[in-house]
């Protein structure tokens, strides 16, 4: 700990400066372009610290994942806050993902477009992510399915969803969520709102309903 | 061209075959951690050959992006016919589309998990790919707003939809097909035509339609 202790910051500290660099650069040349003096550098530590702290540029490619994955997870779990009507959780759940995917585009990065790489040892790392956050999608889905249901019996309308077709619109709108916001993150102009008012568009309204004039409307700002 | 000659067998028939191969392995194992050798075996070739046709491991990779790439492109271009009625045509193009990914899961294994890493060198050829396939959803989507603010003007009906919210439905509709594609390779009894319609339900009927039990119902089979 000799290196540490010159500049009597806590390991912990240390850790997340290195882990926001590497981010940072991971994100943005690439997991193989990247390099660890360049990260060092960014973090403003050697890079034999780098290597006591971190083990290998693989762990932390993973550690930079893990811290990622979990932070998105809960931005989005804190958005759809429980016993709102169905729309408006699904609303207020896009708008903390597109809000946090805007605010962290080379965290973003890391997990969409470097880290799915099928076969390399941290694609585990984002799958299991990625299928928490689609399990997730998949139970509001399925709530928001019985409760118009339960609504529908009691006027004679129809019965559930079934939870195949859960699983499957879940990953249709987690499969449109990433693609909007890696475009949000690349086009000038989209802010997290409007990626977020398209996505409700497309996925509650129906593209249908929208070119017959019927957009479903957000609720105004700050509502 | 003596290692050829004893088979006489056409250079370009023995490149496809490379380049079946090359899919088959990048497909399964990834780009890192297939090994040529497995690739020269597969395809029934020297493992110089291979080099001396496709020049290195880089090269074959960008090949069979541009291989595959091309073939979903035309897939879905040939499914989406003009002159159908816009959901017909989305219809037909999503079922063009998960057809051909149903029938080639290593290839699209190679466009939507491989090649997508950033900032390695073949990821601006499946970036092409996507660019040109979101276009083309985008054209599709604007000309199907057109058609139906027409009609809604004779009947003093709304306007047409901006052109970039057809871009952002665009990049919303291809996430969720892309997503859809690799959960229907990788989910047991999940059928093209399935994924097909549970992505007509998502994009066309909207979820809310759909949680009233208001489906779109695709047109019966053969039709």
């Amino acid at each position: 700990m000799g290196a540490v202790k010159t500049k009597r910051m806590p390991r912990a500290v240390r850790e997340q400066q290195m882990l926001d660099a590497a981010v940072r650069i991971f994100g943005r040349r690439g997991y193989r372009a990247a390099s660890m003096d360049e990260i060092a550098e960014l973090a403003g530590v050697s890079k034999p610290l780098v290597y006591l702290y971190l083990n290998s540029k693989d762990d932390l490619f993973s550690a930079c994942i893990r811290r990622e994955a979990a932070a998105l997870t809960a931005a989005v779990r804190a958005g759809a806050r429980l016993g709102l009507p169905a729309d408006r959780q699904l609303w207020e759940g896009l708008r903390a993902f597109f809000t946090h995917t805007a605010r962290h585009p080379d965290g973003w990065a890391v997990l969409h477009l470097q880290a799915r790489t099928h076969g390399e040892p941290f694609a585990a790392e984002t799958a299991a992510m990625r299928t928490e956050i689609v399990t997730f999608v998949q139970q509001l889905i399925a709530e928001a399915a019985r409760a118009a249901a339960c609504a529908g019996e009691a006027e004679g309308g129809p019965g559930r969803l079934p939870e195949h077709e859960a699983a499957g619109l879940a990953e249709a709108l987690v499969g449109a969520a990433e693609s909007l916001a890696a475009w949000a993150n690349t086009t000038p102009g989209v802010t997290a709102r409007q990626a977020a008012t398209t996505l409700m568009n497309f996925a509650w309204a129906g593209l249908g309903n929208l070119m017959e004039g019927r957009p479903w409307t957000p609720p105004a700002p700050g509502a």
